[in-house]
């Protein structure tokens, strides 16, 4: 098999286990992960970046994989203390987690950019794979609902995702540029990955950023994306109830409708093969496998199913 | 009795256990702490204030009284992750200290005066005794050794005190305003107690406060001060060596010779009663009593002693 370099577009969660995956699978030469930063924001001072955090720490092998979010091994001192002293504690942060979140805050106050420390701690975590913030620049999903306008963090977990969901844009997102390394990973990559994570608030800020789409589709290399919605549900996450609010069957298809043109090649889960024919009239070559990701081998097996795909699409878009 | 308004300037651990027992037998409009702010730094981001934090923690009964600062019950997972992840690790900061430095760090950030977030902090530990930090401007210990001028916390817990002491300047001390109710407690004050803690780094820089030093010898209130020097040696911290290192034997009368005239009276403990004379000779009456305070019967006993002798020295001053 030939040199592949393989450009993954990761949120949080479903981002994480598929990266671990591929990392598995594919040296850090072949495999970029460029992951989401609208959902990031400053909690008591602290710079969070949820997402890049769940990719590393799954990367690293330390993520919890019981709670879906943060380390193993956990403690939640800090946070009684913080309880007792009357502060916020509506977002959760591990005494572990906390290392993670100060040492950056503290980095990025130095005038270290978000690529630099993110890299920094890359590679204290062990993690040799290049993960990538989208951007150095800030953007923010503001989730439109019937109570109005929330940032992310405010609706998903101080309001628990509860408000009914509207729609999602991103702040700074037409000011901010790419990162210089995801620029270079988007001009070398042979193939583009998108892991199942939501597509409204992990995967559609990244697509956002001036000349990604364009980028994307430019060379013919070929797009596949996993379904995050697998038996008509998502597999965690408020995902099913988002796209019902916006009046949308949750499915494998109506996610594949959502991403429309952008993707060549889409993969659903065993339980959705019935929805093969349907999904193939809207465009894109459908693959049926098992995309539950609990242990490592079945993070290895959907990445090595998502890798047999992109060469299928190369080599019939070569052909 | 007739009531007292009694101001009490604070250090941090000798400080906070004569603070404890003053507030014992005090009541909140009888008692005003001020502590030396001096200390403070901006450490991974975070403010701490380890004299302030040692006088709360004292007054709240959260103190770990073996390790000498700090919270009883701590825990350390935080530091560890941080070492983990290679960043300073030489301040040791528990999981439930933080809640302290990164609240306090938050609210100062808002705009908050450290006088408002000290008060904050204090209501939430239940502390009603009025705590002030002597100043809501910066001003720091720049320690001058024989490797050059240190950072108080670089000296002291970096280097572990280690470096040949010659002296001490306060950086912004000229500049610095002390708090308003510092002032007012100034003011109203009856007495002044000035708490075993280290002369050089702890009660010299709210001494060196513009105005402090004529305020506490204008009314002829009398100024009693309580050795930190028992039987040629400190309870706790580097004074002994300090004094030793400016050619100084350590004594409870090396350092009533320190503070000079600003002294009215002088505390030593039972272990220093032959020094009796000769410190008598330099100026301050002087009381013997037991000075170490390891139950809270131990600082409530020295408390009263030390208000006996406040009330005595009044009662001369005033005939």
């Amino acid at each position: 098999m030939k040199r592949r370099r393989i450009l993954a577009l990761a949120g949080g969660v479903g981002g994480g286990k598929l990266a671990r995956g591929l990392a598995a699978v594919l040296s850090p030469e072949e495999l970029t992960l460029v992951v989401n930063t609208a959902d990031d924001f400053v909690h008591l001072g602290l710079h969070i970046c949820p997402d890049i955090d769940s990719v590393l720490y799954a990367l690293a092998d330390r993520n919890d994989p019981e709670r879906g979010w943060g380390l193993a091994g956990e403690s939640w001192n800090f946070m009684a203390a913080m309880e007792r002293l009357g502060g916020e504690t509506w977002f959760k942060l591990g005494d572990l987690d906390l290392a993670t979140h100060i040492l950056r805050s503290h980095e990025l106050a130095t005038g270290k950019t978000l690529s630099e420390v993110t890299a920094l701690i890359a590679q204290r975590l062990g993690v040799t794979h290049p993960v990538l913030p989208m951007s150095d620049d800030p953007v923010r999903s503001i989730v439109e609902t019937d109570e109005g306008a929330l940032e992310f963090q405010d609706y998903f977990v101080r309001r628990q995702g509860k408000p009914v969901f509207h729609g999602v844009t991103f702040h700074g997102a037409t000011q901010a540029r790419t990162s210089a390394a995801f620029r270079k990973a988007l001009d070398d990559a042979d193939a583009v990955v998108v892991t199942p994570s939501n597509p409204f608030v992990s995967i559609d800020p990244i697509l956002a950023l001036p000349g990604v789409r364009g980028a994307l589709r430019r060379r013919g290399r070929p797009v596949v994306a996993v379904s995050p919605i697998v038996g008509g549900d998502a597999i965690k996450g408020p995902l099913a109830k988002m796209l019902r609010e916006r009046g949308v069957q949750p499915s494998a298809s109506s996610v594949a409708q959502h991403y429309g043109p952008l993707i060549d090649g889409w993969i659903v889960d065993n339980a959705d093969g019935n929805l093969v024919p349907a999904i193939e009239t809207l465009g894109p070559r459908v693959r049926v496998c098992n995309t539950m990701m609990h242990a490592l081998d079945d993070k290895r097996r959907l990445a090595q199913n998502v890798l047999e795909f992109v060469l299928e699409l190369s080599a019939e878009q070569v052909s």
